[in-house]
């Protein structure tokens, strides 16, 4: 078996039957490609980068905003480690990263390292991507998963609870579920709160704000036809938050291009 | 209906009949009573205050022990209320607190008034006493209550993730259950994980360095007979940690004493 610094940076016919470990491998080597449907079994998170004197506020954010932001892992003060995969390195192992400054991302990247500090505390957040081969396995249709993109995300007019310095609105994703089957999708996310768990909104958009489902805030749109769009909690409500409190310096993901762990998704099922 | 200032400090007859805020007016008026049974339906709640430069890694400390320590609710520096029960002060609506000076209990109070400091943050932490009616209500007994005493906790021997500074063992409390209940009873908690959860351990007390259940290091002894001790966490461990980490200052409630507030037990419920 190659070692992961020898993996060659190409896409892989069949990026659901990856490792965690292997996968982080391609995006180490420089492959830069959405997490959506790879690594199937394997727990993804949202990173996010903060100086160590923001960590309070955002960890306060996060108890008080749990749905949001279910804090997976925190590491050291300059830590690039995590318990969720332990041979893994936060600054190169994600697909893409987002360089924050002053609420504002200026840079898009593969690799953290020049932008890493030693006062950098890493938070690992739940992502929903998490439930959805257990969605899968009872029968219930992924559409992003289907047409072969990222989820559609979606900034909200919902205020999250505030913490501190840090405020901002509650960023969805969005699946949309045939009618008899939402009732189970609910039932399936709920056991797995540590990964946003169960729905925050079924149905009606406006009611979050939500003008248009065609034009996502971040991710891609997908097909909703006649089906219930079904609106799960987002990670990316920490980007939105950076934004909105206009933190002076942040590193997080690059919204759907996750931190795939080796932590089995069943980890997180209640 | 008296005002809580007019409520004599005189026990109640019945005080699992009572309103979380008309408990807390019993307390406030000076009332001194382990709370187990008390104001059924309400959710119960372990506090401790520390001192905001400490206040960082007890969030992170409970994010890495979260059966042991699941934070209901964080308050601001100096700040005395919580969402939990808007009209409630947390200096002085507990039946008793304890302060602590370098990791030592040294006063045992009734009032912790006099003792409060503006850069205190008080956490509410999640108390099995809330999920106690749950037991009863599926038939499942539950023998404090039946015994009308406090209910029994142990330091065990099994070591907490530190967080920063903070560092100690697990507290657990117990509960006996015959053999045919135990497994309702795990699945009742289990339905609460903001108040403990499911069990950490089941039978056998020496895996968990508990010598003698006769000796509980906090509350009060059992009876045992031929039931299964079942083993909860205990948001005690808090205390057990300001001892162990040598904490220069905290107020915390005296174990078994807790805060009770006017949000349904229900709403813990998943």
């Amino acid at each position: 078996m190659a070692t992961i610094e020898e993996i060659p940076a190409v896409p892989p016919t069949d990026p659901g039957a990856l490792s965690g470990r292997r996968a982080r491998g391609l995006f180490r080597a420089g492959l830069r490609a959405h997490t959506a449907g790879w690594a199937a079994g394997y727990a993804q998170a949202n990173l996010v980068a903060v100086p160590r004197e923001v960590a309070y506020d955002l960890l306060l954010f996060a108890q008080r905003n749990p749905k949001a932001v279910p804090v997976l892992d925190v590491g050291d003060p300059g830590g690039v480690t995590t318990t969720l995969a332990p041979d893994a390195d936060l600054r190169t192992d994600l697909p893409a990263y987002q360089v924050w400054r002053d609420g504002e991302p200026v840079d898009e990247i593969t690799d953290a390292t020049p932008h890493w500090r030693d006062d950098l505390v890493a938070f690992l957040v739940g992502c929903s991507f998490t439930f959805e081969r257990g969605l899968l396995e009872a029968g219930v249709p992924v559409r992003h998963l289907e047409e072969g993109v990222n989820d559609p995300m979606y900034v909200t007019t919902v205020p999250c609870r505030p913490a501190g310095r840090l405020a901002g609105p509650l960023v969805v994703s969005m699946r949309p579920v045939p009618a008899p089957l939402v009732a189970r999708a609910v039932q399936i996310t709920a056991r797995f709160p540590a990964v946003h768990g169960a729905p925050v909104h079924v149905g009606d958009p406006a009611a979050l704000g939500i003008s248009d489902l065609a034009v996502p805030d971040f991710g891609d749109a997908v097909t909703v036809g006649s089906d219930v769009p079904m609106f799960w909690a987002c990670g990316v409500t920490v980007q939105a938050v950076v934004r909105a409190s206009r933190l002076e310096f942040a590193i997080t993901h690059s919204p759907g291009h996750m931190f795939v762990t080796d932590t089995p998704d069943a980890t997180f099922q209640t």
